[in-house]
């Protein structure tokens, strides 16, 4: 169903002989229903130009479209080249006839009527774009009409056959116009600032309102993914074909995500997740170079207390002088494997980093496992937040020495190229 | 520094002996610069109409306004009235002009020149609103634009005269005009968009960008204030300010912040938390109702092994069935909450709940520890995760029977208060 809006101004229903916009774009489109807006003086006309209420509208359409219902809008407008004036107005009527009809195509003539209504209803378009169409209407002779021969209510009859035999003869002047760009260009620039901030669900869910948007198929794809994969944990392809270290992989792909939150200031998910990952690396890191201190039970890390003397003995003494107990059926973690590396390797340089991973984990744990608040502002704790991070990169640098530098900014490369896309 | 970019069209420089809108503007803005825009044909017009290149451009602009700076351009239009005409042109004039004076205010002349290129400055200030105004200059007599005395180049100095005298004693016509709403209309039905889909920060983003947006300081009050509470953990303060206990509080707020992220579909962040939700639950149940089976060590849970025989022989004895080994030195966590609470409290319903997150607990170890992928598609992981977080909202009911239904429901309600706000 197609239903046209159409501010009318002098030019309307004809002149010169030809089709005023309105009726141009009737005789093209055919519209199952036509809503006309006048304004009051328009209606009524004055001592220059007689009112459009004597013209017999629904005959002049029913002329050129026969099954066209014509609805007849008049209304009192005080300032009738105000932008203000228009804008309410004409958005309630767009808005009455798409609760009417709501599976309606409704066709907005932006030639007819004041500039001011036409600037109106080409923002209307831009800005409620769904099921709308603006239609711009030619001159049929553009650097003549200076001189023009206004439609005469006196012989209407007489020149609307005129008006029709020369429309036959004639080429079609109506066309669409393509101005979404202009709320493309908007999106844009929005989209933008999204990316920026990592926000690509956000950026996904923009650009899948649209109905139109440059390169949006390939966009959806590729923010699709990335949110699938960032919500999932699954290794960013590139990353994935660049090693072939399946730990690497797993705690770089881990250190980005742990980046991205911390830059977004998303501060607990952070804190919560840097232990995980410090304790991965740490125990894939003894896993490889002292093959046989670790072993798995149900997916889980315990002390091999078989084979295993020599170390078993210095780790006993080491935990004696520093009060701990042994308890060997416990489940390993951060401080166990700290405590195992110190006797392995005292001079190993992820002791260090790992400083200031144990000095947010007694915070991580309230946060975690008490259900706390983070108070950032207590106990330098976004600042040990920010050093805990930055030590997950130095360890990496350790015990992957073979991670290229530039993957670390993986990010920030794949936000210029979904940028380059828009 | 105010530079005004001006199309120039037909009534221009003056008509009916009253300036045009574009000297009208100079008059009163007395911009430091002005670039005018023609059209070949309007600079060179036709057997109707002279050609604006006859006008002394400098001469008159400069007796309305002596320090403005003139610049012209001229470009050759294909097709005069279409809006595809003037979208680049104009464009490209205007980001020349923001180039070359960055902080410049850009008036733009939407009255002058022909209807689609009043639209087209219109839709462009709409789309990039910074440093820019849209200026309307009403005609002095607007139902008598009839039958127009245009300005001839033959009696310019004295029709300037006679126009200057005309204006000093009439009211001043030009205004800014309000059409940003229609930015605002547009960015709003994104934001609501955002909010559905719990993404506060984004809608805060987009808020923070807009040069004008109602209610703007408030929303982005509330939305700053959400997005705070949800990265540090804090506890809304209405859920707060609704109960006395403490730990009903904190666990009702995670459950909030759980529910909203499985419904973004943050699968592997929500199967992370999910064990340490439940387990806060469980835990707190045993401390409430069995005071005397768990201590706490340096922020730790343990089993209480002093004074507590009677729950020790039944809780060794049971494990020794289920071949469990009996470690009391072992920190408590959700499967030893379980246990305890099999020997405490055989049929709480909290157990059934408990078996769907008990469900996910090796899936949750090996994305949290392991840092594995999360395989939705895999072993109807995605079902478990969807039961484990319904379990936690059951769970939630039993412990804490005092909470109010409608409290569940925290997002969505804050979603109306924001979404009537825009």
């Amino acid at each position: 169903m197609k239903i046209l809006f159409s501010p009318i101004g002098n030019t309307d229903p004809w002149s010169n002989y030809r089709d005023g916009a309105m009726l141009h774009i009737v005789r093209q489109y055919r519209p199952d229903k036509i809503v006309l807006f006048f304004t009051e003086s328009i209606w009524n006309g004055n001592e220059n130009m007689p009112g459009r209420k004597e013209f017999n509208w629904n005959k002049i359409i029913s002329s050129v479209s026969p099954d066209s219902k014509v609805e007849i809008k008049i209304d009192k407008v005080e300032n009738e080249h105000d932008f203000d004036s228009y804008k309410e107005l004409f958005h309630n009527y767009i808005l009455e006839i798409m609760n009417e009809e709501p599976n309606a195509e409704v066709l907005l003539n932006v030639t007819s009527g004041t500039p001011q209504m036409e600037s109106t209803l080409c923002l209307e378009y831009v800005t409620y774009p769904n099921h709308k169409e603006c239609i711009q209407v030619a001159t049929p002779e553009p650097e003549k009409n200076i001189k023009r021969i206004f439609a005469n209510p006196n012989d209407q009859e007489e020149a609307l056959q005129k008006v029709n035999e020369n429309e036959m003869n004639s080429k079609i002047r109506s066309k669409s116009i393509d101005i979404i760009s202009f709320r493309e260009a908007m999106i844009r620039s929005q989209i933008i600032g999204l990316i920026y901030n990592y926000d690509y669900e956000a950026a996904l869910t923009l650009i899948s309102e649209q109905k139109s948007f440059r390169n949006a198929k390939n966009l959806r794809k590729k923010l699709l993914l990335m949110t699938t994969q960032v919500k999932t944990h699954e290794i960013f392809p590139e990353i994935n074909a660049s090693y072939n270290n399946k730990a690497l992989k797993k705690v770089l792909f881990h250190y980005l995500i742990l980046k991205m939150r911390y830059d977004r200031q998303d501060v607990a998910e952070t804190l919560i997740r840097v232990k995980s990952i410090a304790e991965f690396i740490i125990r894939d890191y003894i896993e490889v170079h002292y093959p046989n201190i670790i072993i798995e039970e149900n997916g889980k890390p315990y002390l091999n207390t078989n084979d295993n003397m020599p170390f078993l003995m210095k780790y006993q003494k080491r935990l004696k002088n520093e009060y701990k107990s042994y308890v060997p059926q416990r489940i390993l973690s951060l401080p166990t494997f700290i405590d195992i590396l110190k006797v392995l390797s005292p001079k190993s340089p992820l002791l260090k980093e790992l400083l200031a991973i144990n000095d947010v984990n007694g915070l991580r744990n309230s946060v975690a496992h008490h259900l706390d608040t983070l108070k950032l502002d207590r106990n330098k704790n976004h600042t040990k937040i920010r050093l805990s991070v930055e030590s997950i990169k130095n360890m990496l640098n350790i015990a992957y020495p073979e991670i290229d530098e530039k993957d670390f900014n993986y990010f920030e490369e794949k936000n210029k190229e979904l940028i380059g896309l828009l």
